[in-house]
């Protein structure tokens, strides 16, 4: 046995809560869980183990997914805040992204992973720039990540083709090695319907599908995205979207706050998978995700922080709470979005369809569950950390009045990331990534 | 000296940012503040201190203030969720409240203190019963607090005599060396307009000025309130409490979230100081804090997570995080409310009055700012965590990006309550808590 979790206080298994269990791994795969009632007798064998972690006082469950974000944006922590969207873009974000380098998106890829590994995470959705660099970075953080190069042509045909060659040859690079069932995969990632034309759209539709990976995208985030594209192009986003086949099985659709209510007919209908973003949507002043609605209809959700920069931290601890609370203060509904959707939302439960138990249509290397065949990716909190005690309900404390503080130790793939608090290597991260940040503004300042 | 912090990264005066430098402590006030110039031979001296903390890879700012609590409801974290205000408190609190004994107030509120002291809280303005214990509990924890018992009659005349009467022998029996001035002092706290009758109220206000004692109490927390108290008392809450004298300048007003244009002048005239409760005002669906008209109209204010069992925890860094998102959503405005707005309501900083540059009005024993002459209430945060790692902007940082887990060393009184994110004797308060919180929710379920 590679890995063994003996004597675990409470152990979430995404649907059932057991107490006093251990948990076996093999091969990045849970092979066995043994309920409270194990003898001393029949655990012998399975303390022989490569790795053995004690469970005692801790509780275990799957890792979280993040599921929209722009992981080297770490470097951008608090450069610009309590900003309109648009001079926030001008005058911070996109001066600074004009100069970032393929080291920078390495060191921010790593500083956003070893934030996502001290608060749970154990998969992230990335959208950014250099993914040579960001799918290095995740691989050698240890965490499972599904990242695209984001794509823009401002309708413009020359960018276009630069766009269309720079994906072309990254899949050619990568892509065999990191196809959709890896611990790190590639996908599409046309950056929304007002930054690409139709034709990018298009184009990045029939690539993803090519290729078999996941389409993500930014869609129906703010209202002017509505007015703009009611009048440029005649139809709402998400109605566009499909128009143009964007919406699909295969496609991640981040934010989806502003849908016409037959549009979420056509979200359901379409397969599509949508991502809360409550923390960037409050902070931007953007809107409220309507979970109801689509949870009602049955459409596969994710949880996310977004980027940091419009966040400002990658903790989904922070999200949980923020999506519940959003939903009940939007709609004046205090038994809206309980814990226990928040959670499915925020461990993967909720992107899962038809009768996958265990992994993820999306991404099948990504497990959401804690049975026997899934992949081994959960974290084991500290039931004495203060915000634990005490239990009289270990979801809404996990949901409602945890942070990322109370996250004890990691395991994703079956490797440990973290244990007692401790992640190897940090030191480096922190450094490396602080001396790009500081280089990046002063570059920009100068310029 | 008794403390000395040397060679601190980034110390956080409450108005400016100075870089390397220390601070050294005697008789629990701050006495001097050295810059980042300090010579090895100017340092000298203030190294021979009883204590010595390393400040080095640390920020350092105020301790936080939590404006309004109910501490000991920490036992009751998860209790009940998900539920709207009546049939929660009619089939969860009040059957649980009724069951509460002075010893499960007295770890209740050591559980509550120690998670106050983890998240970087010095002060809690606490609202509760069996106030002796409660007192007795933040002494032997250390922090400094304001403690009140919550009284009620419920328009009943026999009522009312049995609540003045208890209060009257908590002020002859503790009231002396308790005062307004002391670390741990005591309030009264009539509970609100809708408990208690106008009688109970006047009476409160008597009380509270011969004892020289804040008054504290919840006002205009929901639009049910609003309501009823047009009906019953034929007038908007804010405007009643003003009727019967219950807004001056020893007055703490919770919540405050539905006010009349007129009203907001009616509190700034006052005095009073008003918190803004976000989380807990966002998990009942009650409203949102008028915050930009109580600040445009410089009103007191500040900052708290209410009881744990609405919330569900008592992390000042994320009230810090929802009290700005909050105003951001609701008023659909990405300006308003920014981190340096936050912070100023979290550290005690906006509810100061006139030139008490360093002390609060309502609490001389507090502290909210890094000056020579000020109470020494203040925390130091880790720099190489992740979530505080680049520092393009401190505060930004400390209100949208940190959590509780940042937290390193907390100081109170002069007093070292924590470091390196230890606070001795945590077990014998995880372990009576969780024991008190059983058989708590035992006898209830039996009676």
């Amino acid at each position: 046995m590679d890995l063994v979790v003996h004597d675990i206080d409470f152990l979430w298994t995404g649907e059932t809560l057991l107490e006093k269990s251990s948990i076996s791994v093999e091969d990045g795969e849970i092979v066995a869980i043994a309920g409270g009632d194990t003898t001393p007798a029949a655990r012998e064998p399975v303390i022989e183990a490569a790795r053995i972690v004690d469970g005692r006082g801790k509780a275990l469950l799957p890792g979280f997914k993040n599921g929209h974000t722009h992981a080297a944006m770490t470097l951008l922590r608090g450069y610009g805040d309590d900003m309109a969207l648009q001079e926030w873009l001008q005058t911070r974000i996109w001066p600074v992204e004009a100069a970032l380098t393929p080291e920078d998106i390495y060191w921010g890829t790593r500083l956003a992973a070893l934030e996502m590994i001290r608060t749970g995470t154990t998969f992230a959705n990335d959208m950014y720039f250099y993914p040579r660099d960001a799918v290095r970075a995740f691989e050698d953080a240890g965490i499972k990540a599904a990242v695209g190069l984001a794509l823009f042509d401002f309708f413009d045909e020359e960018r276009r083709a630069q766009e269309t060659s720079r994906m072309e040859e990254i899949l050619r690079d990568v892509g065999a090695s990191h196809g959709r069932g890896a611990p790190v995969s590639l996908t599409v990632a046309p950056h929304s319907i007002y930054t690409c034309g139709p034709e990018l759209l298009r184009w990045s539709v029939a690539a993803a599908d090519e290729a078999g990976l996941v389409l993500h995208t930014h869609l129906a985030e703010t209202r002017t995205e509505v007015e703009n594209a009611r009048r440029d192009l005649g139809m709402s986003p998400f109605s566009y979207a499909h128009s143009v086949g964007l919406l699909s099985e295969n496609a991640i659709a981040a934010h989806a706050v502003w849908l016409e209510p037959e549009e979420i007919a056509m979200a359901a209908s379409s397969g599509v998978t949508v991502v809360y973003n409550p923390a960037s949507n409050m902070k931007l002043a953007s809107g409220a995700f309507p979970f109801r609605a689509f949870a009602d209809r049955g459409v596969p959700m994710m949880l996310a922080p977004d980027g940091v920069a419009s966040n400002n931290n990658l903790d989904m601890f922070d999200e949980m709470k923020l999506a519940s609370l959003l939903q009940k203060h939007h709609n004046a509904d205090p038994e809206l979005m309980t814990a226990r959707e928040t959670l499915d939302v925020a461990i993967g439960a909720a992107m899962r369809r038809g009768d996958r138990s265990h992994r993820t249509d999306l991404f099948p290397a990504v497990g959401s569950a804690i049975v026997p065949g899934a992949p081994a990716d959960f974290v084991l909190l500290d039931l004495s950390h203060p915000q634990m005690v005490p239990v009289h309900n270990l979801i809404s404390n996990v949901v409602y009045a945890a942070g990322g503080g109370v996250v004890d130790t990691v395991v994703c793939g079956g490797r440990v990331l973290m244990e007692d608090g401790e992640v190897p290597g940090s030191e480096e991260v922190i450094t490396e990534a602080r001396r790009c940040a500081s280089a990046l503004v002063q570059r920009v300042a100068t310029h």
